[in-house]
């Protein structure tokens, strides 16, 4: 088989994997309170591409584990990426009603309720991280905890978030009134908290968890930030570029709240080179780490080519 | 020195401690982005009981622990009961301006920073438990996170807070028309989850990382149990009975709401009877814990007899 097929086949296999493991973690829908347990699972369960589980997965088979026992704390990162999601879409924040091509949460089953849904799956996060683990040493599992709520808390993925809900009403400004620079610091901050956190917390916590050696992480963390940082670029290209249809959530709704995103401070051209730059980092990256099954390299060329 | 005056110099010492280790961990006022900052310490120093950490701390000395290196964890619970004020308190869930005898954090910080001040408070509070611990063994703290975890979840607290804002909606029926039984399992549900699970993972936490037997972690349950239930008896008679002034927070509020609460249900007598037995139980549970500094007998009293 080529290359491309054995990716295609990995990235399908994988992601169903993860699609199975957060079926059958997240409480049954008649679990009481019923329509609580219904709507985290409208939240979780609708799609979404998956890719910081599968980060964590192929980050977890490249250090040389086998993936499977440790499915559910992998898969824990989108629980998070979920409730981020759905909190952002609330009306006092990006009011969206559109997502992964459905109605949000909220609009679907009330504000308090997706308010509430948001909490639960982060709280969730945390019980499937802290369940033991087969063969995994408690003081790693600690660690990797420890690591995922410092990259999804007020000075990583929140405090990005913030930062973003605090440019946009700057952004609000014409363009010509504020120089570049703190513009480009500003998204830089916003980029690397709001996103690359976590996307480098779920390539950590597939290393944390399958023994990689301190020299294996600190490689992982630069992949990790590298396509951290890349998916959000080619993230505002995309809603930049894209209709609706194709991205499954209102598009050029960044533009519309006046958003700062990348190629709106240096131009969708050099938007493009740096994200190219940053795959070309990544792939170097994971190319230091030596397992037989490595697909670091792979998922970072997925990440910068998807068209949603 | 008395008996009394002993509690009442051991109950200041402990909250100062308990104070002083939510003030030395938050991130300072001045970390970025600022706001968040200023907005999460004010919602957590702004004052308040600390009964969840006074009950852990108290736990893991009654079974033996010397509770100094265990605060910062301890605390943890602290902010975990902050961020569920935080969120109940949005226009979209109970609507409430005042806590703690101050405005609430979204009259002060807008509804977008009161969400995320709530998402960050509970990631943070997770951070707080997985940062190792000198002579805690990582398995115990793992334990640790699972049971707060699941104390928070959809099927505890969150569980407990949406049964309670549905219940509300029914309450608002005149009462002759719904039959007593129904109402009294769902104010029991209620209560045990939207209040009781963090009160008992918050003792099970003193016991867990102080090292305490599975004997003695079940007690603690037990303790834990009576005295969460109690509590929100004697919370619900305060809202029915009290003043605004007294309270710190909008009094009367539940019944104004319709809320489903246990005087309501049984009448004012029978809820006072049921506080007073599930006192006893508490103490006579937390006699059973041997260590030589046991103020959970004390405690429990303590939290049945306050006037707020």
């Amino acid at each position: 088989v080529s290359r491309a097929a054995e990716l295609q086949n990995y990235l399908e296999r994988t992601r169903r994997l993860i699609d199975q493991t957060l079926e059958r973690h997240l409480p049954a829908a008649e679990t009481e309170p019923s329509r609580l347990h219904e709507a985290i699972r409208y939240a979780v369960l609708g799609g979404g591409k998956r890719i910081r589980p599968m980060l964590a997965c192929a980050a977890a088979q490249a250090c040389g584990a086998d993936p499977f026992p440790l499915l559910r704390a992998l898969s824990a990162v989108e629980l998070i990426h979920t409730y981020s999601l759905v909190h952002d879409d609330l009306p006092a924040i990006d009011n969206d009603d559109l997502r992964r091509g459905r109605k949000t949460v909220h609009v679907v089953y009330g504000e308090a309720m997706a308010i509430l849904v948001g909490d639960a799956l982060l709280t969730e996060a945390f019980a499937w991280l802290a369940a033991p683990i087969d063969g995994v040493p408690p003081a790693r599992q600690l660690r990797a905890v420890a690591v995922v709520a410092a990259a999804a808390d007020s000075r990583g993925m929140i405090g990005g978030q913030v930062a973003d809900i605090e440019a946009s009403g700057a952004a609000n400004l014409p363009p010509q009134s504020t120089s570049a620079v703190p513009s480009l610091d500003v998204v830089r901050f916003i980029h690397k908290n709001k996103t690359g956190q976590l996307i480098t917390a779920s390539v950590l916590l597939g290393g944390l968890l399958s023994g990689a050696s301190d020299d294996q992480l600190k490689t992982l963390e630069g992949y990790g930030r590298a396509i951290g940082l890349a998916f959000q670029i080619v993230d505002d290209l995309l809603d930049q570029e894209e209709n609706e249809q194709t991205l499954g959530k209102t598009a050029g709704k960044d533009l519309a709240q006046g958003k700062l995103t990348y190629p709106a401070v240096v131009g969708a051209e050099q938007a493009r080179r740096e994200a190219a730059q940053l795959l070309d980092t990544a792939v170097e990256s994971a190319g230091m780490i030596p397992g037989s099954v490595n697909f670091l390299p792979d998922l970072a060329r997925y990440i910068c080519a998807r068209r949603n």
